[in-house]
C-alpha cells in the first residue's frame, strides 16, 4: 500500500486524562517495526474494561492512552519478520496474544500467553519499549495491546487473528472480547455437560453468551439472575429457562438457588464484577461438585470471600479470562462457526454509531438497554 | 456370639464436657437395629477432628459424647437388613458413609454420601433417631457415625468397610482418615501429573500422605513448608525434596515460592487448617493452571480471602474430604495396597498406647514429634 513504511495520520478517540470526555484527534500512527502488524480498523466495540481504565478506578491504566480492544479491520502493513499475516488480510486484533512458544502456550493448560505482557502491560511496544501513537510529537499510550478505538493501531503479530474475509467486520468484531468469553467460560473453562444445571449472575453481553454457550452444551436448566427485570425478555432468546431476580427475594440469594434447585446447581457464572455476587456464585452451588466461574472483573482492591467448609465439601472456585480460548487458534474458528450460523453474534449489536460519537456510546453502555455498540470508525 | 441381641457393657473414653479430661466408662452398649453394625474396636488413632470437637470450638459438638474416627475391628454382630457384612468381618468404620444409591453417590461426582447425613451429624442413629450408647441410662450421643474411643461401638451398614483379614489391625486403623486424605487429595482431588511441582503447607500425617501420594504421582518437585523445623527429617522419607520454612524468610511465603519456582507451583495443598495458608497455598500456584486444595480443617466461622484475580488468571480453589475416596468401594483397596506395600502405613505410627491412656494421647498429639498415636482398646 502506499501508506506502508509510513507514518499514518488518522483520527483516533484519545483519552487523556482519566474520566474526561474521550477526544477524536488526529494521531500519528508510526509504522509497525519486527514483529509488529499495523491494521485499518472497521469498526470497533465498547467492553467493560474500557469503561474501567477510563474511570481512573484501575490503577494500572496510563494515560494518555487510546482504549479499546474488541475490533476487527484489515492489515495495511506489516514489520520485519512477520510471515502469518499480510497486507489485505482480515483480522481481529486480541489481547490475549498467543506466541505458540512461551512456557504458557506450551503448556496446554491455558490460554494467558507471556510473550508481550510486559510490554501491554505497561502500554508500549515489545521491539523499542515505546509507543507507535503520537499527537504532535506527544506519545499516546497503547492499551491491552489493541488500541482499537482509531482508524489505525499497530499491534504484535502474535496478538492478531487473521479470519475469513467472508465475515462481517461490522458483526465478527465483537469476537474480540465479550461473546468469546462468555463461551468458553462454559465451553473451555466450566465444561458444562449435558443436562446441566446452570444459573448466570448477569445478563449482560457475557452473561448472554454463558447462556448461549450453556444451551449449546446441553444445560437443562439456565437460570438467569439478575436485579433489572428488563433484561429477562432479551435473555429468553439466548437460552434462559427461569428467571430471579434478587430483589424479589428477603432470603439471600444463594439460598433461593438452592431451595429452587433441591441442593444448588452444578455450574454458576459471575458476570458482573461483584465480590459479593462472587461469593454468593460460589455458594449456590451444590455440594459435592457444583463450580463456580468467575467471569466478571472486579476493582482493584477488592477480594472475594467464604467459608473454606465450601470448598472441602467439593465445591470449585475458578475464574476465566477470555473464555480460555488460544486467541489465535481459535477466534477464526468463532468466526467460521458464527458463519456457518452456530454461534449468535448480531443479536448482541443494540447500537451503532460512529467513532466520532464514542462518547454517546460510554453514555449508552451504562444503560439498561445496551448490550454491545459497535462503531463504525472509518466515516 | 453369645452377645449378639444383648446389650454390651464395655469401656469407652466419654467426653462429658468440653476440654475436660475423656472419663474412661462402662457404657452400655444397645444391639444393632435394622441396617446397623456392633463393631469390637481393637484399635483406634486420634485425629485433630476429635481434638477440635472435644475443645468446644465445634458449633455443632454434642455433649456428652463418644469420640473417635479412625479404627479398626471385628464384626460383633448386625441387625436386621444387613447384607454386607457379617459376624467376625474385619471392618474400618468409615465417616464417610457410601450407599451408593444417593443423589451423591450416584452423581459419580463425589465421595460425599447423603444417606445418613441428618443422623450422624446430630450423634443419633437413623431407625430410630436414638443413640445406642448409655451410661447408667444416660444416652451418650454418636460422633462422626464411628464413635471408636469405645470397645464396641454401633455404625450404619453403609459406613462400615470389609477389609482383608490378612491387615493387622493395629496398622491399618490408619485407613480410617488421615492417610487416605492425603492420599486422595493428590490422586482423586488434584489428579496430579508426573513432573509437576507440589507444594505442602504442613508435614503432619496429612501433609506427608499428599508427599507421598505425588511422590507416587510422579511429581519432579515436593516442596514441604512447615513451621517446625523438625518436621523436615521425616519429611525426606515420604518423598518432601525440599522445604521451606515460613519463619526464614522476610517475604510472605507465597511470593517465596513463586520465586524458588520460577513463577509458583502446579499443586499446592493445605494440610493445617489456617486460612491465612489457605490464602498463601493458592496465591503460591503458577498462574494460568495451578490448582490449590484445601485439606486442613479450619475453626468454625473463619474464612478464606483472595483477590478474584487470581482465579481469573486461571488458578483453581478446591478441597477435599476423605481425599475423595469412597470408603466401602475404596478403603479396602487401601488395605490391598498397604498389604502389597504400595503405600506406607507403619511410618506414620509414632506411638501406642492403650484406650486408658487416651488423655496422654491427646497430650501427644499437640506436640510436635507425634504424627499417629494408635491405642489399642481390648486390654
Ligand atoms: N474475564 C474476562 O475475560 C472478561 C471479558 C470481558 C468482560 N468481562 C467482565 O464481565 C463482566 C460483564 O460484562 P458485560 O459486558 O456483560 O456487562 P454488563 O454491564 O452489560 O452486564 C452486567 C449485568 O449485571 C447486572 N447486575 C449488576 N449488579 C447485579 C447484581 N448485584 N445482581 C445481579 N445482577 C446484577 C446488570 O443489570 C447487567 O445486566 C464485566 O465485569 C466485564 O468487565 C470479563
Ligand atoms: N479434609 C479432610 O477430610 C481431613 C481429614 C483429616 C484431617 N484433616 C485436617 O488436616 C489438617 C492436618 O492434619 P494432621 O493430622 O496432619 O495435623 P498435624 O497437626 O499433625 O500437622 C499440622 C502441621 O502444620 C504445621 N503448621 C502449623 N502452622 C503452620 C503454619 N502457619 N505454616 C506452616 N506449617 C504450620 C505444624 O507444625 C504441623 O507439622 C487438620 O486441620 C485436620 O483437621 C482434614
Ligand atoms: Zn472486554
Ligand atoms: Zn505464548
Ligand atoms: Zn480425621
Ligand atoms: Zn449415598
Amino acid at each position: 500500500m502506499a501508506t506502508q513504511g509510513q507514518v499514518i495520520t488518522c483520527k483516533a478517540a484519545v483519552a487523556w486524562e482519566p474520566n474526561k470526555p474521550l477526544v477524536i484527534e488526529d494521531v500519528q500512527v508510526a509504522p509497525p517495526q519486527a514483529g509488529e502488524v499495523r491494521i485499518k480498523i472497521l469498526f470497533t466495540a465498547l467492553c467493560h474494561t474500557d469503561a474501567y481504565t477510563w474511570s481512573g478506578k484501575d490503577p494500572e491504566g496510563l494515560f494518555p492512552c487510546i482504549l479499546g480492544h474488541e475490533a476487527a479491520g484489515i492489515v495495511e502493513s506489516v514489520g520485519e519478520g512477520v510471515t502469518e499475516v499480510q497486507p489485505g488480510d482480515h483480522v481481529i486484533p486480541c489481547y490475549q496474544a498467543e506466541c505458540k512458544e512461551c512456557k504458557f502456550c506450551k503448556s496446554g493448560k491455558t490460554n494467558l500467553c507471556g510473550k508481550v505482557r510486559s510490554a501491554t502491560g505497561v502500554g508500549v511496544m515489545m521491539n523499542d519499549r515505546k509507543s507507535r501513537f503520537s499527537v504532535n510529537g506527544k506519545p499516546i499510550y497503547h492499551f491491552m495491546g489493541t488500541s482499537t478505538f482509531s482508524q489505525y493501531t499497530v499491534v504484535h503479530d502474535v496478538s492478531v487473528a487473521k479470519i475469513d474475509p467472508a465475515a462481517p467486520l461490522n458483526k465478527v468484531c465483537l469476537l474480540g472480547c465479550g461473546v468469546p468469553t462468555g463461551l468458553g467460560a462454559v465451553w473451555n473453562t466450566a465444561k458444562v455437560e449435558a443436562g446441566s444445571i446452570v444459573a448466570i449472575f448477569g445478563l449482560g453481553t457475557v452473561g448472554l453468551a454463558v447462556a448461549e454457550g450453556a444451551k449449546a452444551a446441553g444445560a437443562s436448566r439456565i437460570i438467569g439472575i439478575d436485579i433489572d427485570p428488563k433484561k429477562f425478555d432479551t435473555a429468553k432468546n439466548f437460552g434462559v429457562t427461569e428467571f430471579v431476580n434478587p430483589k424479589d427475594h428477603e432470603k439471600p440469594i444463594q439460598q433461593v438457588l438452592v431451595d429452587l434447585t433441591d441442593g444448588g446447581v452444578d455450574y454458576s457464572f459471575e458476570c458482573i464484577g461483584n465480590v459479593s455476587v462472587m461469593r454468593a456464585a460460589l455458594e449456590c452451588c451444590h455440594k459435592g461438585w457444583g463450580t463456580s466461574v468467575i467471569v466478571g472483573v472486579a476493582a482493584s482492591g477488592q477480594e472475594i470471600s467464604t467459608r473454606p467448609f465450601q470448598l472441602v465439601t467439593g465445591r470449585v472456585w475458578k475464574g476465566t479470562a477470555f473464555g480460555g480460548f488460544k486467541s489465535r487458534s481459535q477466534v477464526p474458528w468463532l468466526v467460521e462457526k458464527y458463519l456457518k450460523k452456530e454461534i449468535k453474534v448480531d443479536e448482541y449489536i443494540t447500537h451503532n454509531l460512529t467513532l466520532a460519537e464514542i462518547n454517546r456510546a460510554f453514555d449508552l453502555m451504562h444503560e439498561g438497554g445496551c448490550l454491545r455498540c459497535v462503531l463504525d470508525c472509518q466515516v
